[in-house]
């Protein structure tokens, strides 16, 4: 079964926004057992929203649209597909009901551009939106299917007979294909695909089997990750094994994959090999984050932890209260981006401060051992550095920061070197702080 | 000129990671005049990565692949290329001396992997990776382009005479056309952009004018916008400007565009007009987020700011801390998670959590009161909600907040529902409350 994705919106195309569609599209249908072989994004324009449909349906089994099903004088995709296709718009009562009904629990008035929104092409299945107005819409279209390869030197061909559903061609081979428009708005979009495509594509497709699992490591290089474990996989990848790497900011992923009956032992074994020769680097898997890993690991041991925060400026908070359940965990944090917030609310003492400068091991210290008495919490972590792209002397360049952790047993501080932009600073500081956590948390004990 | 952008990546396609090459190359593309056209992602497979290529040149004047220039065994797109253009991999003396380099000044021996990132296409320009290993790579190649049309009906071909350079076929038209390489981590990929490849394109392809303007404005909904300004907007689009609308939690974006001599002028008109009928719901312009916005008011004005967040989890801190600047501006915050915490650290009284509870307008008005007498400020922002998933009443359910404001005139608490999944809510919550603030500076004046 081959799936496609098609992205419309021209605020994609001029970079205004992230496509955050095609993650999480690609990562549901990957978990269903459909991997997504390419995804095209386009801007709102008819020439090029039907061309790419076009050329998707041509040659996937599943297309999925997002994007331009909206009230607005861009949102377009609705109206040339339906051309597209050949099939006429019509106004759809339940869709109407439903916006009627929006805006009526809102105490508003209906504003007049949503009627685009109640036309829907005919013989289409409706999804009434639960967060917003434009329905999602999935039709089932008949192609003849004349080539449909991704190999060299042939064309992908589509020759849709979508006016006239259900023709048999002279001895072509007549195929059932799915399009399925979805709006674009990721809070409308997600809720919709769970609830209501999910079940359309067990319904239409056989499930097929896939296992992907994901080890993600910290403090190790890519090419020392394929070092470590290449060799000892090499004899799963004839049995069918896939590996691949994902280098991130002080991370990497080691992905295994495999598809068919014996992929669940496959990786498996694959898994547990890795595990071995990683072991200490790997802090979790598929979707776990450092944070979630935290939060499971002081819940299970009904441990707290609290912060103080310089350079990272509330990203270990907010990294961590991400984590739903984080409140069972996370006492609070100060950021103490002044010196007098320093003092005055963690209690790091204006001589150390005026002796050693506010990035010091010395202020890191005091930080960490302020922000756990204060909080009254188990483990306490705290950082102090040079975020940039100012601030920084010969002797304490950007990118310095000291990552202090105390525990019961005392407080230990490390100091690092993180020369990226600002951004990347305080995602990778916080990495580092919350992978220390995860030792030290370990290594303690308890629960 | 058409331009188009192909991601590779196995992991894109499995959903294991967000594609924010997208988004920033077509920024970059754009600003520099050249709106991308098409963007195509697949998988780290030979007939995948070299169809996408080969269909990208059929249409495009210039492409730019990302991905797959790395060490590890997944890291083909190099040779893929190589290959479909028919050139000789061969080493380069100035990438095997800068990963030499590279791994010396890290104290490591370099890895053997690292040897297939020091071949590179014969002929092709080398970019040298200033904060990795793998180099860019840039190659002019020829094309004999029977039909570049996203018209329906046609199909782009390409028939490349890449390993005959300069043939002169019998009367066709031959164009020259640039493939670009990119690696596959950002930063590594947007400095070597930055540095190296802009400087490529203007001396390759003539600038042309393009003008974007992005107007953003909060608390109004996307066919609100519309309404208040598609008419008076309506005599421009015959000269030329095209209006987009982008909807976000609790956002809108108006994109006014134009391109061509007259661009500016028809921006600028459209502009006033946007400006003069939304202007109290504009928040800024372009890249502005609200938080750059409040980092340049009181920068300007030379106030000061402090939070207590229990909701947002230091979402808030963490956004202001994303402006280069901030320290000039915010003293500091306090991540008030436990009911403890709120009273130790911002002094909220013991009396008022018990009578009111922590979710209260009472607790968000004494929050705000509190952060900024302790940390001496002339503004603060208080957050006390439920950001669930757990933790609704029937009374308070989740998604219900209370954002208090504080300055020397007062406090004002306002109430909000924002009943979305615990992400959406906390970037929700951290924009109301950031508006509420720009609103209070910017009425309180000063500075």
């Amino acid at each position: 079964m081959i799936v496609e994705i098609v992205n419309t919106g021209s605020e994609l195309m001029l970079g205004r926004v992230l496509n955050t569609h095609q993650q999480w599209l690609c990562r549901r249908l990957a978990d269903l057992g459909h991997v997504v072989s390419r995804q095209v994004a386009v801007a709102d324009t008819g020439g090029d929203i039907q061309t790419a449909v076009r050329e998707a349906l041509g040659r996937a089994d599943l297309v999925i649209t997002t994007g331009g099903l909206g009230p607005t004088s861009d949102d377009i995709t609705r109206e040339l597909i339906a051309a597209l296709l050949g099939k006429k718009l019509v106004e759809n009562k339940d869709v109407l009901a439903h916006i009627e009904g929006y805006f009526a629990r809102r105490n508003r008035t209906r504003p007049a551009g949503t009627s685009v929104e109640t036309f829907v092409p005919e013989g289409a299945l409706v999804f009434i939106n639960q967060f917003g107005t434009a329905p999602g819409l999935a039709m089932e279209v008949n192609a003849e299917c004349g080539v449909r390869s991704a190999e060299l030197g042939e064309q992908a061909t589509f020759n849709a007979q979508h006016s006239k559903p259900n023709i048999q061609g002279g001895g072509k081979t007549i195929s059932k294909k799915w399009l399925i428009m979805l709006p674009g708005p990721p809070r409308e979009l997600r809720p919709m695909f769970d609830n209501s495509i999910v079940p359309l594509l067990k319904k239409e497709f056989a499930d097929e089997t896939f296992v992907c699992r994901t080890l993600r490591s910290v403090g190790v290089g890519e090419s020392r990750v394929q070092e470590a474990i290449e060799d000892s996989l090499k004899p799963l990848v004839p049995r069918g094994l896939e590996v691949g790497y994902c280098a991130r900011p002080w991370s990497v992923d080691v992905r295994l994959t495999a598809a068919g009956p014996g992929a669940a032992q496959i990786v498996g074994e694959g898994e547990a090999i890795v595990q071995r020769l990683l072991g200490a680097h790997i802090f979790g898997y598929d979707d776990d984050e450092i944070e979630n890993v935290i939060v499971r690991l002081l819940t299970e041991r009904k441990q707290t932890l609290a912060l103080a925060e310089s350079c990272t400026g509330g990203n270990i908070a907010h990294r961590l209260t991400n984590v739903p359940g984080a409140s069972a965990v996370l006492l609070g944090g100060v950021v103490s981006y002044a010196n007098s917030a320093k003092e005055k609310l963690i209690g790091v003492r204006a001589k150390t401060l005026e002796q050693y400068g506010a990035v010091s091991e010395e202020v890191a210290r005091e930080m960490t051992l302020g922000a756990r008495e204060k909080f009254g919490a188990d483990f306490a972590i705290a950082v102090t550095g040079i975020a940039g792209p100012g601030g920084g002397t010969a002797e304490k360049p950007v990118g310095t920061v000291y990552i202090a952790l105390a525990s019961v047993a005392g407080v230990e501080v490390k100091k690092m070197l993180n020369p990226w932009d600002r951004a990347t600073f305080k995602e990778v500081t916080a990495t580092q702080a919350l992978e220390g956590l995860r030792g030290l948390v370990k290594a303690a004990g308890g629960g």
